[in-house]
């Protein structure tokens, strides 16, 4: 998995259990771009006090994630329900009438499925 | 969703962020049905040490839980996946050919997701 995706997926299952700072510091550098030096000025720190949070924030979630191995189940989760999108595409041209209507509502819950993974 | 149920559900989601102990304790009293007695009997601790180290397991479950909404994320998961599964079943009584067979495939990824749910 791409390094930055997964660091998107450990902010979003894990990141309310880091302290306030930790979970900003952490999210504004990976996902909102501002350096480490942007960060610091900002936030009247150093850019190694902005580092070093950045990392214990990274190294607590991981550990989360090795113990509990929910990003885990949700990547798996995932992988089967691109098949289920795969399965249902073809069987769309393959049905017409109330079988047609099914596949579509099928084609909605499984739409909403993957948002909520 | 029933109070038990819902036991397993914090013990299957946070449990390994627990202490060995109360992680035990917890998995003893409420899925093993044993007694508090009988757990303080077999560590050589007192009733009220077994009780004080379940309480503790579930408040700290419980606040992981408000503050990821993993467990919540999961119930919604299900919920969609049992509506899917409903329309497959009519899904199946319409289909034959090549759209059965792939009825059929998209019934066992189902079951699949949903057994990691």
């Amino acid at each position: 998995m791409e390094r930055s995706y997964y660091r998107t997926l450990l902010l979003d299952f894990y990141g309310e259990l880091l302290t306030d700072k930790q979970r900003e510091y952490f999210d504004w550098h990976y996902n909102n771009d501002l350096s480490l030096a942007e960060i610091a000025q900002s936030e009247g720190i150093t850019r190694q006090g902005v580092w070093d949070s950045i990392r214990r924030a990274e190294d607590s979630m991981r550990r989360l994630e090795q113990k509990t191995g929910l990003i885990a189940r949700g990547t798996r989760q995932r992988e089967i329900t691109d098949r289920a999108a795969g399965l249902l595409q073809e069987l769309k041209s393959l049905t017409s009438g109330r079988a047609g209507e099914l596949v579509r509502l099928l084609e909605t819950e499984l739409q909403e499925l993957r948002h909520g993974l």
